[in-house]
């Protein structure tokens, strides 16, 4: 969906570049190479609040959750925490009880640096399935880790948690609540690339100083991940390590947010615009994407049909190598959109390439109007919009071609 | 599912090779080149029986369906028909009115030289979407296509419906009801290679002499198609043009089969057979594929719960590129039965390639079963067997690799 603006002044939303993200009141940051990727690459991150604070997840809904998901879900439904544990290389998933143990064990030792009962502490992991976890080696650099953190690493933490990422991904806000008082967004994610379905784990932390309670923090975080991180290819997709947690240390003195006045409003759209500009860097860092593509599907009934139809599409391999091939077959766009299970007339429908229309009322409108499609799937992101019909809902959706290289990636990840 | 063989006695029930395939009695074969392909590659077809037959279909769920479904879907429920045009190289789908007309007037000249009414004719279509059909090249060859059908023109029918197929698809199967009366089924299809979803168009026509009613035929059809083509990763995938057409000539003189006794139960078995067949050539031909993976997914909780956790598997790209890059992955194949919706606990999992576990209670069982899974994969063709649980259900699954063939072809497909 198109967000609409609520109240909020779009001069006082300016997204930062990687380079200027701010400091978060109330959090630090720390980074190391443990060894659990070779070359002593960043392969262990900690996010360490000064004090507690509140905190909401959002988890894979895959049926096999690993260890440090199932251990932080539990812990999160608290409401409160302290820290949060990452390590990239391993995904400690499939790896039975050792893997269990290993989270508890690694986490107790961050609580006990901090002072705090273990249940304070959460973990998130990101590598490859099925191997045991090095847990020594991540035990032994706990300490230092703990130790070393700072509010300013934020860029290191990026690194730290990357996997086939090309580059890190952090993106950040700034805007007034109650009597102009500043508070801060900030979101770091990692994302290996992409093509659709289930593929590689998205991890993503944002933390911000505006005063909230976790209930107001877990409702605006579902409310934002569903029009952002649900609204991409690399959603469908639930791996076995997918999460999302958010960290309020309510440094900044106003009234806690609630409901749904105006700052509550404007809070719920920084969350949508961090996560939003995230998602995109996540699809656009696709495992070898060319073509980022925005995908809209308008006049459909209602939005949860716009929805249906741009998950079909965006799954579709057909239309996924069309893409990659810079071939406007809006054939196979249309045989996609029928899978998704929602009425509409073919003969209604109209698909554009950029604002090249190559279907109208469900036929081709010609050799021209494909050719000039052509190049506008040569640019490296453009859009495809679909109407179904005379609906007024619709839905946005990030997808992106596959290619080869994604393939050749995918093939030989593990050797 | 393992097929239970139910009273039919296995060497009454040999597969024939392409060269061999029996005519059936009661129906004609034709085939031409009319120019919708070309360098005079044949592209027009004709099933045509000596007199009206039991008709029984199946069709795509799409909600996109060409003109040649929507026309074919109303005649086939009156139980009979006379005649089956089929053209490949343009599927006629996204054409609109004129679409539909061209399939009127088509089956209507066929009807005239038959000299029956029009809906006694069927029409199927595969190819390109979204291009007008080269309508007048199939009508100005109709007269002569009725005119030169021959009950062995087998072969030549099976090639002139192939699109990217690289071979054509024939199997039949003769056995014996009643007093020892041989009967044969006999079944021509094609299959765009593949990789899942949606992707292109399966046809398949069977034709029998056994004696029966369109009624008792399309019962058999449907438990059929349930157990073979609905069990591979050309299924998922509903393009506009996909149908399964079935007759019977009846011409052998026997009691009609009907409900579920010996001889009912025999004919059923046997469409399996033939499908089945048909179907293994289809993603053996699958567009590029170098490994076609017979999925076995054991100890579930219910056979639909284990054809659910089929699905996700043979849909997961991630899987696919692993089997092409040989990689015995099995966290993967984990990851996407968790994505299947169906409970089950992953400590009690078991994942084996041919005949060598690589996961056992979940976990890994080492880097040596990995290395002799590897040797597995090299073979075109092996088994992964999936045991999720203590369950007694389970369900076989065809699909195989994708490649990078396979995307080359689909971005070009056009071109």
């Amino acid at each position: 969906m198109q967000l609409t603006r609520v109240g909020l002044p779009v001069e006082s939303c300016r997204p930062m570049s990687d380079s200027q993200h701010p400091t978060v009141q109330g959090f630090s940051f720390a980074a190391t190479s443990c060894g659990i990727k070779r070359d002593g690459q960043l392969d262990l991150g900690l996010i360490v609040a000064d004090d507690e604070v509140s905190v909401a997840g959002m988890f894979t809904k895959n049926r096999v959750k690993a260890p440090p998901v199932t251990v932080s879900m539990q812990r999160v439904e608290r409401g409160r925490t302290r820290a949060i544990v990452v390590n990239s290389g391993n995904a400690n998933a499939c790896t039975g009880k050792k893997g269990v143990e290993d989270v508890k064990v690694i986490t107790s030792i961050v609580a006990d640096e901090l002072g705090v009962a273990d249940d304070k502490v959460l973990m998130a992991s990101t590598g490859v399935i099925g191997e045991p976890l090095p847990s020594e080696r991540i035990e032994e650099a706990l300490p230092e880790l703990v130790r070393s953190a700072r509010p300013d690493r934020i860029d290191e933490f990026s690194r730290a948690i990357m996997t086939t990422d090309r580059w890190p991904k952090v993106s950040s806000i700034k805007f007034p609540i109650g009597q102009d008082k500043l508070v801060t967004v900030l979101g770091i994610a990692k994302g290996a690339g992409m093509v659709h379905p289930d593929l590689a784990t998205t991890l993503a932390f944002v933390m911000t100083d505006a005063p909230m309670h976790s209930s107001f923090l877990a409702r605006a975080l579902g409310t934002a991940v569903d029009k952002t991180f649900n609204r991409m290819s690399v959603d469908g997709c639930t791996s076995t390590n997918d999460c999302v947690l958010a960290m309020s240390s309510s440094a900044v003195d106003a009234e806690p947010l609630r409901g749904s006045d105006r700052d509550a409003r404007r809070f719920i759209d920084a969350l949508v615009d961090v996560l939003g500009e995230l998602g995109k860097r996540i699809v656009q860092d696709g495992e070898g994407a060319k073509h980022v593509v925005r995908l809209e599907v308008v006049g459909a009934p209602s939005e949860d049909a716009a929805v249906k139809v741009a998950e079909q599409v965006a799954r579709s391999t057909l239309v996924k190598s069309a893409l990659w091939g810079r071939d406007p077959n809006w054939g196979r766009i249309m045989a996609a959109a029928g899978m998704a299970g929602v009425a509409f007339d073919p003969l209604k429908v109209e698909i554009k390439f950029g604002k090249v229309a190559v279907c109208k009322k469900g036929v081709a409108v010609g050799r021209d109007a494909e050719d000039e499609a052509r190049r506008v799937m040569s640019e490296p992101s453009y859009r495809i919009t679909m109407k179904l019909g005379p609906g007024k809902a619709k839905a946005t959706y990030l997808f992106c071609d596959i290619n080869d290289d994604y393939l050749r990636l995918n093939a030989s990840y593990r050797s």
